[in-house]
């Protein structure tokens, strides 16, 4: 019996929705468990743009910091999307929680329940049994780097970097997470072309040293985007620079079936951060059809990372599996097969999980 | 009937043993069409290093410059891959000789041929129909900028740029193939996060002006890697930068049953060079067993875009078309119904495409 306090930051779009119910499933598994949960909000984004001219105001900040764990939601609004002149972006928000929580290792689970083997584009002899779990790398990279304009605004130019350090600390995570699951890595790079890939390919060659039971591969990242759909069951735990794990994640979540199951997990030196890796989602916000599955499997990962609720955390996840062995679905993850009656909205699904907590 | 001097240009591992069977491939149509094409072999990537020192000799650029298109298969070595601190890299000749010869645009056309609809591991209705061509940029981005280490060799830094004239000039080929299909584009980027990307993106707006006709939407990567799987037929022509269509273009691969399919065209200023998407695959080399067929495919987009020979091009994709017809395959292809005596290997496969000519 735990005393916890949670942070909830919706932020844009359908992050309001979903978080909403990542919450209730919190407050319920608090009350089957005896523990006690607290609760506070915070802004950030487009929302936190709108009430504060600021994408993460410093009051938001504080609060994640003196939180246990924080249940968040998505950031982004196709207003700045199309202008690409805008000087404050809802994304800046995102960027700066990750650093200045120092959340340098993003890990996304890629699992396919059972049940949605149909609702992938892949074919199912492909897919089953694939089970993924990715570790990219957060707070470095192109992302973090300096950028700007030159030659009267006519040149625009971004600079990625990595450090040794930064390299070491997100491959020793993702080795040790190898050890407890199938001893596999793959280091996705691109050393072939890359300066910044050629020292993340060198460390991760030495870090490798220190785990002779975990069996390496080094692969490009134009390959992984390749063997992720033509293979996914050749892959355990695979390790990958923040751009690169941008790109492969949001890939791989076809793998799962639907990006709207994929939860996410963004760790390191203080305040975890738990989050669907579907965005905002600004086309179908407010209509009520948003799927909450991942944003219920980001308050399990947070239960099991965050607070070591380990039996809490399965306890979600089976719920989820129950669900779906039910036949119920939202609209993302329902196929041809689906009856008209078992498509439910956000909140109708969120209940039919809380039935089983 | 016209003269024209090609050069072969096969580099590293199955390049020789491809671009072997595209260069038959050639003879045979000028035969038939009355053309004489005259020939002549340059070096590049390892086997140019080993011969000379250099990945790319100037000799070989000398020939490439003076040719009227270049055949070219792959550049690479396993071992350069597993050692980041090697300071000549086959990659550099390739590179190089982008950026010498101007080649800026790289056309990736993805097609699935009818008959390989089962050797995706995406679904055959998911494909059906799926036609995509892809324009990557080619002399920019993170793949040329400045890069190095700096703090005693602990950091290391890519420096990605792009001008304003950089992408204008992509992006008016992609808006104008547009025009010749189905009149949608698609611009790729991450302007959310990357500078870089702003520009792109505000470039790409800017040209749409031109071309009313052409219907243009903006994707960020991310998205776009994950759409590209869920919904191939969403999209017509796709322009991006170096990077994101290196990634995207693999990953695409998939649409097409194999990457052994592939088929590029790399044009810019001048000579126009024309190269299967799939690698040297050293796992492969000397095996005989490379599937031949991109860089026949290669060949046809030769003859139609630097010769303008139309016919020639399609007398070309229609036997290979009909090779498949027949049933014969290669090792990628096959699948578990492919009877063992269709299983062919590189030059077997390519005397069947020569007997349709
Ligand atoms: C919103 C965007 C800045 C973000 C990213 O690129 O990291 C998102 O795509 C993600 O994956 O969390
Ligand atoms: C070999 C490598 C440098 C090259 C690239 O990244 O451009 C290759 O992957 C390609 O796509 O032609």
């Amino acid at each position: 019996m735990a005393t916890k306090h949670i942070l909830i930051v919706p932020g844009d779009g359908i992050g309001q929705e979903v978080t909403a119910v990542g919450k209730k499933v919190l407050d319920k598994v608090a009350a089957k468990f005896g523990h006690t949960f607290t609760y506070d909000e915070a802004l950030i984004g487009h929302v936190a743009i709108e009430a504060t001219g600021n994408p993460l105001p410093d009051e938001s900040l504080e609060k994640m910091r003196k939180s246990d764990a924080v249940l968040f939601g998505a950031v982004g609004h196709p207003k700045y999307d199309n202008d690409p002149s805008a000087k404050v972006r809802p994304e800046q928000g995102l960027l700066k929680m990750r650093k200045e929580l120092g959340l340098y290792a993003n890990l996304r689970p890629i699992k396919l329940f059972d049940e949605l083997l149909g609702a992938s584009s892949i074919k199912p002899e492909i897919l089953r049994g694939a089970d993924i779990l990715f570790f990219r790398e957060l707070t470095g990279d192109i992302y973090f780097g300096e950028k700007g304009r030159k030659n009267n605004g006519d040149t625009a130019y971004d600079i990625a970097e990595y450090s040794r350090f930064e390299v070491e600390r997100i491959a020793r995570k993702a080795f040790d997470a190898a050890r407890t699951r199938r001893k596999k890595l793959c280091s996705v790079d691109k050393a072939n072309v890359i300066e910044t890939s050629r020292l993340w390919r060198e460390v991760v060659q030495k870090i490798a040293l220190e785990y002779p039971d975990v069996e390496v591969e080094h692969q490009f990242v134009d390959a992984t985007a390749m063997l992720l759909i033509k293979d996914p069951k050749r892959f355990d735990v695979v390790v990958t620079a923040n751009l690169f794990g941008d790109i492969l994640t949001d890939e791989a979540s076809q793998i799962a079936g639907s990006m709207g199951m994929l939860a996410s997990a963004s760790i390191g030196d203080g305040t975890g951060v738990y989050e669907p890796i579907h965005g905002s989602a600004h086309d179908i916000t407010g209509k009520g059809v948003a799927n909450p599955l991942a944003s219920i499997l980001s308050a399990a990962l947070l239960l099991d990372i965050s607070f070591g609720m380990k039996a809490e955390s399965e306890l979600v996840i089976s719920a989820v599996d129950k669900v779906l062995k039910e036949g119920f679905r939202t609209r993302d993850i329902a196929d041809s097969t689906t009856p008209a009656d078992k498509i439910l909205g956000t909140d109708a699904m969120g209940a039919e999980v809380l039935k089983f907590l």
